[in-house]
């Protein structure tokens, strides 16, 4: 068995790519400070975690260990077939906070759920309280469904996170012995199999990267390149809801159940950047690409379908059915990251941006004790107020809810925003780069343990003048990198010269006390639809800064919804403290009660229609419609919202 | 036990009113003779129903029945627990098949199904191959999903079929004894359930109306009252899924499932009618002129979402995920028709019209050998071919597949079609009333016994002459209604003169011999969506006649696709032999390799586009687009479609 100890040659970051273009910064070298991410870390810290606790042991997720432990499965036990998962991920959460805050108490707790998970591992190391024991279905005998490898993937992550933050102890022993059992079953001359979700993938790798053991990489590879080749049996999907349609080097999009397609493209850039593999690099950077361009609402949300989770064809991006998972988003973030890393191309740091802002950070409210599952961009029908006592059978973009039955966003978030620091700036052997701003503090080691630190005030996203302060420099010569977003790129000014490029790259011996300010312009602006995104044709969204906007009924007047309401596409956009007003009418419309399809009217004459229309019919009637960030609606009760408004087209006024 | 006979005394229809407007003309009264459902009704007949029979032997189905009776479940035992149905449908597309042509071949067939249901029923009436034997999950226990009641439902209206066409045997005796069992099991003082999916109430009128047993009546009211109040278990798609979130008379529109919606709507008129219920009566039509006006997309066919099969929110009417579902489609039109036979009103009958070509004709292939099970309105990407011996999984619009692991669709457009001809006209006292043009023979009795016969010659839906000879006439004064389509309804003529009204009353003696001519003028027309039904906002569709026009690939030039093309929406349309040719442009721009979401380019002023335009920079090409009848597109390989077109809005040309 490998040998096992607290990892501190890596950054205490979930991703620690051996070969790369830029090196992650961990925990302690990077913290949030204030402002936007950090008031979220705070409640997921102070709320989430203890949340996602407390309904864990409340479904029973938490006790199937101890009864696995105790050989009271299957009898005793509940939830899904990737319950476990949910665990683990908490743990990993945890773990994260704990390297972020060093608190005692979660310390502990981290502790007593390792040691209640390494309690239900069998000898040989395997670990699942839904297969394997007498009554319950043999180990590995439905691999399309039952989410085995899956599991051990996040165990595999909860480890990695504990031994990269400084921790060896039942839950990093577990899920080493678990690996080994994997490469046992799974390796050369053994099973000839994937499992049904990706996920172990990526986790072997980082595994491998954390203990230096090489197999883990090498089953990582096996599981990557056999997947596309229908080792899987069939299901109702087709064989693309798993990715198992085409090879991982041959496939051209990102496809099938969104998840698993991202957490597939996670797996197989860690191979090829652990590898040096291009081709298989350059292959997922295509597909991600490609599901960028046609596969991907404006939120940066992915996953059209609500019936298999799935990315559907190209452009189709319906806002009111979009599903857009909360997990898809996190993943998202993890795939542009690791490309980032690898290639330090700019765009993927953007899709980050977009992502955290407006797919990710919708999906908890503003406490941190309710989630979105699916992420929509046109409510209908305002949702019931929600139990908060009450878990939501599936996926419903109608309100946030306290807990699903399946409840993988709301530990994905956690594991997410407790090791958000990580995402935000990297360094080289003589720089830093700033990919996204907030108020932080930096504190690394540069090529040759040169010391650098810095401290950034901003109050991003609602205002654009970022400052960065060096309190420690290198003597001689060092870069600063800030990314100057694409929508900023004509106007931004650093030290009040132009930007240049998407990374401004300051050189030059910058001592102690050096100030750099940098100006984004918060402007609002809209945009339009490519025209084959057939189902918001007609419309136009308003963005602000790296903010979507959005139309929610809780700021219309008299009843109106959201369906009300129709913008002028030449109007004025305003400003507003942290949104924006834009003109537009409300169409107090008649709805039809019988067909709703009829010849047009012919075009009326302008002049001829101000002069003579009935001056008692209803017209549109001018009306400012309030623009909030999308990442805020449905915090005020049940509503109606949209973030794509139909254009005024015709009629008078 | 209630006693057995072939039901002479009613018309050889599926819905006979004990109370009524309108009369139904039976198998013996009305035949289809020739034009296009003639064509339909014998590819039914001679390869649908052989098909389907086929299928189901090597699927098992039918042999699940000698299985179950000779104890063999439910080791042997195949397919889903709704497969009985399937086999009670084919049943009851025969046995109007054998009403229609009096097949001795095809009667020899359903006296052998009908041997084989009735060896595998229990002696309590109890019959069911899923549920109830040893090994089996106990009878009635999961009213959910189980569909037990549903089964029944089928095996009833098979048995009404068989009765009303003339026979009683195996199949009527098995019914009539389920029936018994039902009432005892369900009745007053029995238990207080209702079945997951409506189906067993419309079916237990029918009984009764066949039979005069008040008591399934009575069961039937049981079943439409106790729907509403929760007796179903909390399942994930939630209580409105199985319309169970609200009293049938208390509900405002059809909701969840569209099947289940439509076929407790049949149930609910049935109850009503029999009853003299108006408030029901009136609930019921009140919810379907809602679904109507607010669900219902162009074609007729209703069903929004693929995850629940459900209606979804008013206006969600996407045309690239539209469900639209065969069954919800043949469900509307037997909807539809009690509507019409209860209220006499010609609303009623169009609706029939459109959802008869428009979403359930589009569903079998031109060799009635393969099926859509959903219909969509827009194939963005070509499905791949079909292999005409490997059933589908699942529901798609992709292709059309020889049989599907859930095939209600097939057998659903087989029951109908065997007795479409039933649907077309009606009698009152004094008259015959022509709701559809098809090529017929009318041979009826009116009050008194006065004989009434007519010959209709026509070549609708492609030409609007319609030529009804009176064949046998009484000597008095009769009535001659003509249904004038609503698109028709300004420029009609009956020999020679202006139609009036929805429904033309010509009143008079009228001899043998009388030529009546109605004209219908088969015209193209566009139509617009209603403005809140945002999918196909800013887009056109083109109707000829009763029919849904639609672009399809197939008739696009150098590779188009139907994602490709715009439509002028001032041009012209111009009718062809079978569709329409409507001017519009071929849009041959670069698909963004990057984000697709970009602010608006400047509006251009038009003359400096034509002066300064770069000569070589690819805009619209003009390109005549072919249209032809929705009902017949994925007839020649795998190919885009869309019947909404977007209009061209901007640019130069």
């Amino acid at each position: 068995m490998t040998t096992l100890q607290a990892d501190t040659t890596r950054a205490s970051a979930p991703v620690n790519p051996g070969k790369r273009r830029y090196r992650p910064l961990g925990l302690s070298e990077i913290q949030l400070t204030d402002g936007f991410w950090a008031a979220r870390q705070a409640v997921n810290g102070g709320a989430t975690l203890e949340h996602c606790d407390r309904w864990e042991q409340r479904m029973g997720w938490i006790s199937n260990f101890a009864d696995a432990a105790a050989g009271a499965c299957p009898e005793r036990r509940t939830g899904t077939v990737f319950s476990d998962s949910d665990v683990y991920k908490l743990i990993e959460a945890m773990a994260w906070e704990v390297g972020r805050t060093a608190d005692p108490a979660l310390n502990a707790r981290v502790l007593e759920l390792g040691g209640l998970v390494a309690a239900a591992q069998r000898p040989d190391g395997y670990l699942n309280t839904h297969f394997g024991a007498p009554g319950q279905p043999p180990r590995y005998s439905d691999l399309e469904w039952g989410h085995e490898l899956y599991n051990y993937g996040h165990l595999f992550q909860a480890a990695v996170a504990r031994l990269r933050t400084g921790h060896a102890d039942a839950i990093t022993e577990a899920a080493l012995r678990a690996a080994d059992h994997v490469c046992e079953v799974f390796g050369p001359g053994g099973a000839e199999a994937v499992c049904g979700h990706p996920e172990v993938e990526s986790a072997l790798v980082e595994l491998y990267r954390t203990t230096g053991e090489r197999r883990y990489l090498d089953q990582a590879r096996l599981f990557v390149e056999r997947r596309g080749r229908g080792l899987l049996r069939p299901i109702e999907f087709g064989p693309s809801y798993f990715q198992d349609d085409v090879p991982v080097r041959e496939a051209s999009v990102l496809r099938g159940h969104a998840v698993r397609a991202l957490y597939l493209a996670l797996g197989a850039i860690d191979v090829a950047v652990e590898d040096g593999d291009g081709e298989l690099l350059g292959a997922v950077a295509r597909q991600y690409r490609n599901a960028l361009s046609k596969r991907t609402f404006l939120t940066g949300g992915m996953g059209s379908r609500h019936q298999d989770e799935a990315f559907g064809e190209d452009y189709e991006l319906p806002p009111d059915r979009a599903y857009a998972e909360t997990c898809a988003a996190v993943a998202s973030v993890m795939v542009a990251w690791r490309l980032l890393l690898a290639t330090g191309e700019e765009i993927w740091a953007e899709v980050i941006e977009r992502t955290l802002f407006n797919a990710v950070a919708v999906a908890p409210s503003r406490d941190g004790r309710a989630f979105f599952y699916g992420n929509c961009l046109h409510q209908r029908a305002p949702g019931a107020p929600v139990d908060p006592d009450t878990p939501s059978a599936r996926a419903a973009s109608r309100s946030r809810a306290p807990w699903f039955e399946v409840a993988c966003c709301p530990n994905n978030v956690a594991r997410l925003y407790a090791s958000l620091a990580t995402y935000f700036a990297t360094a080289t052997n003589d720089g830093v780069q700033l990919h996204q701003y907030a108020p932080c503090r930096v504190d690394t080691r540069l090529g040759d343990g040169r010391a650098l630190a810095l401290e950034v005030r901003t109050g991003y996203p609602f205002g654009g003048d970022v400052e960065i302060t060096v309190v420690a420099a290198p003597d001689d010569e060092w870069e600063l990198g800030l990314r100057i977003p694409a929508w900023a790129r004509c106007s931004a000014l650093v030290d009040g010269r132009p930007a240049i490029g998407p990374l401004e790259r300051l050189r030059g011996p910058m001592p102690p006390g050096t100030v750099v300010r940098l100006s984004l312009p918060i402007e609002t602006r809209t945009v339009e639809p490519h025209r084959r995104i057939d189902a918001v044709r007609g419309c136009l969204a308003v963005e602000r800064g790296p903010l979507v906007l959005c139309a929610e009924s809780s700021d219309l007047p008299g009843g109106l919804t959201v369906n009300d309401v129709e913008v002028d596409p030449a109007g004025e956009v305003a400003l507003t403290e942290a949104g924006a007003v834009i003109a537009g009418s409300a169409i107090r419309a008649a709805e039809p009660d019988t067909w709703p399809y009829a010849p047009p009217e012919p075009a009326p004459d302008a002049a001829k229609v101000r002069l003579d229309a009935d001056p008692a019919a209803p017209g549109p009637e001018p009306l400012p419609i309030t623009l909030i960030p999308y990442f805020d609606w449905g915090n005020r009760g049940p509503s109606t919202m949209r973030v794509w408004l139909p254009k005024r087209t015709a009629g008078p006024g």
